[in-house]
């Protein structure tokens, strides 16, 4: 899929950017050596996803926030936790989450399975006091003894088998052939010519320098945002309020680093940045191409670029609806 | 199932309460004329129903508070609404609710039509200004135009289609074949003695005189609860201070008149009780058969009726979990 001229081009920058073949999406997930997904993991991973036990006031599961009914999240600027408090980050989509290198938007977990232990206790998100309260209510909800027996073995239910079981049904949440993941297998009618467009433009630019990798994620370095500082954008957006990584190591060099958010399902995952504060995915192209590569978009490339992201939303996997197990005669919830 | 003493007593009683056989659970519900189920409307239902943008915050669908992953309800005393508002009543359970008569607590509703309308624009629960809003909102949800297309026909989004398509999908959500059910169409051995012991207490104490029908929901005739003044549960459990019906028709004679709820899978849907104020469904069964039968129950008599109870939790369906359909590059929520 590439020209002589892109390809010369690509070979020109490759000092400062990653030279990448277009790839298709991978359907199925790297697995932790210490974590090999099982049927019964998995099983109990998607009950446990999608539990609102798991927070302090039974209304809050992660699906709340991440919800595998959409493009896997809320398509809200700041998530609703318990009690209707809004957090200051847009929720990630969890679809192909399994390809990020590190997790949450300033990448302070490293794998699927940290970032599964955080917001269960985070107050104002699931708000359960900590992870022994959270072990302790699970040992009271009849069923639960019997899917972690299952997937771990007797008497296993913890939080590291807990956090395990749901990185494992996340590992499953996997969209493949996108129009763009079946152009880049070998049918050339996938995609129509402005997305192609849009395809070539997102190169030439730079925008994949940065969304590189199959799932236009960085492929596991992060980057700073806003690179340019611009007090028109900062005015309206606050792009630059919120420290990213730094505000984890309290390093100046880390201020404002982010990770790489994947580009698959973008179209359904408005509104966009870390703060959400832009509702169009238009802006948003707009506002990535001028702060981060000083690139002045018009109109039309704009749109040919939307075009192609929207090429970039794949097939959502056909689901059964968990069945919670039971407080039978009773309840944890107040 | 009856024996010669019990059809005596029944017939005896026949003036002040309804003499039934015990009768098996439909596996399929009524339909109104004006609404007959089709495979269209179920599935625009299925997914109105999963909608958390049918709320203002976006983060409240009908699922969330009546939850078809768990019993048809939130194991919660008030139901959580948009911000976090908790509300006064408990969320009754959707499951085998197109067996009921009448709608709500209070009975305010006719149907299931008629009852879909209200959560949506109840300021503590779904929180949208009215359904002109709902109505507006849906037309910009890409795919919404061709799911009501399919239901109704052409350019067909509007509140009267909107709650007829989430009734058919709740006329869908039946649990049949539960202990009970099959013991009734004369499996002998899905009851075991205790909850055939229980079956008879409860006929015999007088529970299914208003806890009738195949639903045990009362066939339509709404009841007072609590009968009788007590002092002592009053205190703990404030069970009179809404006044149900009257609250809607301000007449004395409705004052704590309340819909039968169905004891389906009420082992299930625990806390108990219009307020929610009773955690434990062995102390339900104790306060029912004092305030409203006048009679104190023995610690064995109960556990059977409990053990019956758990009788009548049915088999749940396996439902796909339904796709929403997007709103691409954009969003409707905050």
């Amino acid at each position: 899929m590439f020209n002589k001229t892109s390809l010369i081009a690509i070979a020109l920058v490759s000092s400062i950017s990653v030279a990448q073949a277009w790839e298709a999406l991978p359907t199925t997930a790297p697995e932790p050596a210490d974590n090999p997904s099982t049927t019964e993991k998995v099983t109990l991973g998607k009950i446990l996803y999608h539990d609102p036990r798991l927070s302090s006031t039974g209304t809050v599961s992660c699906a709340s926030c991440h919800n595998t009914m959409l493009g896997g999240e809320d398509n809200r600027a700041g998530s609703m936790g318990v009690d209707g408090q809004v957090g200051g980050r847009s929720a990630p989509t969890v679809w192909n989450s399994a390809f990020n290198s590190v997790q949450f938007w300033d990448g302070r977990a490293a794998s699927l399975e940290e970032q599964a232990a955080g917001p269960v206790t985070n107050p104002i998100e699931m708000g359960m006091k900590d992870w022994a309260a959270v072990v302790a209510r699970l040992k009271t909800i009849d069923g639960y003894q019997d899917l972690f027996k299952q997937a771990f073995g007797k008497d296993s239910i913890s939080k590291d088998n807990a956090t395990k079981a749901i990185a494992a049904y996340e590992r499953t949440l996997i969209t493949p052939n996108s129009p763009y993941d079946l152009y880049v297998k070998g049918d050339k009618s996938a995609l129509n010519a402005q997305q192609i467009r849009g395809m070539n433009k997102a190169e030439e630019v730079g925008c994949i320098n940065c969304h590189s990798g199959a799932a236009f994620n960085g492929a596991g370095v992060m980057q700073k945002f806003p690179v340019k500082g611009n007090a028109y954008f900062e005015a309206q957006y606050d792009f630059a309020k919120d420290k990213g990584l730094a505000e984890v190591t309290k390093k100046d060099s880390d201020e404002n680093v982010w990770k790489v958010p994947t580009l698959r399902n973008i179209a359904l995952t408005a509104p966009y940045f870390h703060n959400g504060s832009v509702k169009s995915l238009e802006k948003a192209v707009k506002i990535m191409a001028k702060v981060q590569l000083d690139t002045k978009l018009s109109d039309d490339d704009t749109a040919d670029i939307v075009a192609f992201l929207n090429a970039l939303t794949g097939e959502f996997p056909e689901q059964t609806m968990p069945v919670l197990p039971a407080t039978t005669g009773t309840t944890v919830n107040k």
